[in-house]
């Protein structure tokens, strides 16, 4: 086995993502040596406690950071700029911060300005995630075979990259490196739209009168279906990534009401041929996505 | 066992349903002596014999037909028209023509007034079906606990609703008799909504610039693999649904554009309230579905 990659790893939040960061470093030993886990609620940590996942848990988020030599954002991204202004003091020298945020841009504004002189800033976005919350639902294959990206800001230390990299690699990912802007475009279109899309259709068919709506729930096709599913993720994560990566979740959505416009009118006017082409193309994609070992 | 529901029951369409049917016929005995599969290429009846899942095979659908004391349409729905036309001559007297279509106002309509008299028209839907299509995709388990919804219009022979609904329970279904009408709006907003939000973002996501999709297709996160899932199904078939299931579609898509512009307007002015309440709900509706065993 590998030599711990820190001494100690400080995950602020331990919800879904840093409660599989959690498990795979107490299992395998190879990301830390110990293990300190901070949340909002002493209920959070209590549940930690009981499930054996930290070797520590520190409610004063000052003091779970101290003496860290990496420390890890695992909170939802709206909440990031007061965590990052209550630890800045308190970073070990030479520490590396480093999240697990969905969103790129709003985290190296909100964060960013914060990180003290000699502590390195690497951002990072594990693309995993199931419909499940909190620290019982991590586990430790959980990031095995997906992708994370790194949005370093220019100038950031090369060393301290590589490390998050080779963290993220020990947790079974694979890495590439990306601007945050292109992240955000890539990501608006890939997760926050299908998700946006999965509430939203939720709440039209809650809206429908009773007798559809007990009818809704009772013949829920595969279709519906599998928009719950995504539908039931966690709400104050799903909030703080729409408020964080507006403009291009509003593109793409934009983009996307036009083409469903464009569906609407071909159906008005019975315009087959239109539909079935857009069909096709679902199914194009599909069969990349396969090929690419993604589905 | 029990006795055969029919001496001959005619598959006129012989993809992901229609195959299905066959097969438990074939295995389980209890739904007709024969099976005659019809199709509209050679190939597929080819295919059909390759796999051994009919006992008999007809081009001719007009000579698949004869004889035959059930006759089910599981041809996609814009083909019923000129099926009935074609059959309708050749229909044994006190035969039940009944269908699988998704849409059922549509097959009233298309259908009903070429219906012989002395023949039974039992309009059906069973709400099953996977994203793969034709001979080879069906499987004798694909109805088990899955609803099958009867749509007989007004006069309808009892004895020939209620054989079909034993039909159905044979294959594992669960009946219910419903308004057309209101199926059609029930199934628009569990299904075919659904299914149309899901061909248009494979589509918009087609439409990205090179670089974005090559990177689209790579980091596709569940979110969008889920859509694409729902997006490879059969074009023919869905093109028929839209075109055939058109005021209700369009209503449902026009009340959930409404609603994602109201969402859009949220993330715009960073109404974090309105977004999760929006979130909170499809969570409830999620776990209203688990409750219901749907899920």
């Amino acid at each position: 086995m590998p030599e711990p990659l820190f001494e100690r790893i400080a995950l602020l939040g331990i919800g879904l993502i840093g409660s599989s960061v959690a498990r795979i470093a107490r299992e395998h030993g190879h990301l830390a040596r110990e293990v300190v886990a901070n949340a909002r609620t002493q209920a959070t940590l209590d549940r930690v406690v009981h499930l054996g996942i930290a070797d520590r848990v520190e409610l004063d988020v000052a003091r779970a950071v101290e003496g860290a030599d990496c420390v890890m954002l695992c909170a939802p991204v709206g909440a990031y700029a007061d965590l990052a202004l209550a630890i800045a003091p308190h970073l070990a020298p030479g520490a590396i911060l480093t999240d697990v945020g969905s969103t790129k841009q709003s985290v190296i504004r909100d964060v960013g300005p914060l990180v003290p002189a000699g502590v390195h800033f690497v951002p990072a976005h594990p693309l995993a995630g199931t419909e499940y919350s909190g620290p019982d639902a991590g586990f430790t294959t959980l990031f095995e075979g997906r992708w994370c990206l790194l949005t370093p800001p220019p100038g950031t230390d090369a060393m301290a990259v590589e490390k998050v990299a080779e963290l993220w690699r020990r947790c079974g990912s694979l890495i590439e490196v990306m601007e945050p802007a292109h992240h955000d475009r890539v990501l608006a279109i890939v997760s926050h739209l299908p998700h946006l899309l999965a509430f939203t259709i939720c709440g039209t068919a809650d809206d429908l009168a009773d007798e559809s709506r007990q009818q809704v729930l009772k013949f829920a096709a595969s279709g519906f279906r599998d928009f719950t599913r995504i539908a039931s993720s966690d709400p104050t994560m799903w909030r703080d990534v729409f408020l964080n990566n507006r403009e291009a979740l509003l593109e793409m959505l934009a983009r996307f009401t036009e083409d469903a416009q464009a569906m609407a009118r071909a159906v008005r006017w019975g315009d087959g041929e239109y539909i079935e082409d857009k069909i096709m193309r679902g199914r194009a994609i599909r069969r990349s996505l396969i090929e690419l070992k993604q589905a």
